[in-house]
């Protein structure tokens, strides 16, 4: 252990034997010492969450070779927790980085992201943090042309100002790199999900349900990440998690007997 | 059914059985019509998870007399798309309102609240929401004060115009109503939680873990909702889903070759 190499946190939400995290790991390792903590099974869409009522497992996983790693029963978020308060302990994360998530959490989907509330609990817990994402949801996802992008981000993030520390949302379009323009700063893209929830009938004629949608994009803005994205860039949104609509303050202060 | 009834969605995260929502259930009532969609077991700390991996189920709960109502296998979240999608259909919700939830949402908890998660869909849904909480765990908390404030607040959304629809996070204190000195519109005061990760063993000699932990406050304002509901206030923070962290923006722009 070398007290002087930055101390990494690796997470994803599409479980520990993604190969997301795989790549993502085999590229963040030369940068510190590298603990990764990751869900035992897939935990996409599942925004924020944590386990508050039922007991979590950590076990050691020995299948990356030359780094710790753990899977836990519990959340993304959870897996931050233990990496954290059961692992590092009375050391800090320099960085938390989260992903590769097979599939976008650009403009909305962040709020539902785990790989992206992974990152902001690394926030949480003071550290600079990144969720990367790549536009492609399949195993096979080709993750080449993610090294240089990861790589770059990573290295920024370690040498800025642990007082301006920020986490990124970071989006990779399914290109060559050769093909992908920049990496470009943008705000969250206005948009929702209009979804169905397809019924279908259980062998015992009992009626379920599959979460399903439509993604709808409602910005013409320039600077936002689905633009980036569409205008082959990578997208890095800076996000945060005070959630206090600011211009409604006004709106309502005083109003109907409000103070 | 009648047309001219504004449509309500109730929601929540402690469950449809939940005292909470049964006390939440009869303020809202004499409003208009409401459709209650909750979930059939506790789900706090669910944050914004949705439902992406197991299919759903959706019964019909006859329980609470006089009013529509369906417990879910999902989220919080998922709820407010089962009610949007399978239940309302062609009609939109006028209003929806998460909780009453047994304990707090204030400060850095709305980013794990299920309650909130709730109201926030509804928001992204289109519909003025809010979510209660009450400070108070126990299924035993008497609600008698919080009529008259979820009264208040519900009669000022279902009368403000819709164009400036407004997502509350509505928290209210354990006290009788004459010691609540009014209704505070706050931020969200800056706070985190310091977490314990509490180890067992189970009779197995395996090891375990519960995740709990202390609040704490870093806020010196006194326009937070923590502030507000120290000094016996009723705290309202409108609440948004925008994550990007616009400050940053400006930092971040040109740095390091990013444009």
């Amino acid at each position: 252990m070398d007290e002087n190499k930055p101390l990494i946190l690796v997470v994803n939400d599409d479980g520990i034997t993604a190969p997301g995290i795989k790549a993502l790991i085999s590229f963040v390792e030369n940068f510190g010492e590298v603990i990764v903590v990751a869900p035992d099974k897939a935990q996409s869409g599942m925004g924020h969450a944590i386990t508050m009522n039922t007991p979590l497992r950590l076990n050691k996983f020995n299948d990356i070779e030359g780094v710790e790693a753990y899977s836990c029963s519990g959340t993304p978020v959870d897996c931050v927790k233990f990496g954290t308060k059961v692992i590092a302990k009375d050391r800090k994360f320099d960085l938390v980085v989260s992903g590769i998530n097979h599939g976008l959490n650009s403009s909305i989907n962040v709020i539902y992201s785990g790989t992206m509330a992974a990152a902001l609990e690394g926030s949480v817990e003071g550290a600079p943090s990144v969720g990367f994402s790549i536009d492609n949801h399949s195993l096979e996802a080709d993750f080449s042309a993610c090294e240089t992008i990861v790589k770059t981000i990573v290295k920024f993030l370690l040498e800025m100002s642990k007082e301006k520390k920020v986490c990124l949302n970071v989006n990779i379009p399914n290109l060559p790199l050769d093909e992908i323009k920049g990496i470009r700063v943008c705000r969250q893209a206005k948009a929702y999900w209009d979804e169905r929830l397809e019924e279908r009938k259980d062998p015992f004629g009992a009626d379920y349900y599959w979460l399903t949608g439509d993604f709808i994009y409602l910005d013409e803005g320039e600077d936002t990440d689905i633009w980036a994205l569409r205008n082959n860039y990578v997208s890095v949104v800076p996000t945060q998690y005070d959630l206090t609509d600011y211009k409604a303050i006004t709106t309502l202060k005083y109003a109907n007997g409000f103070k």
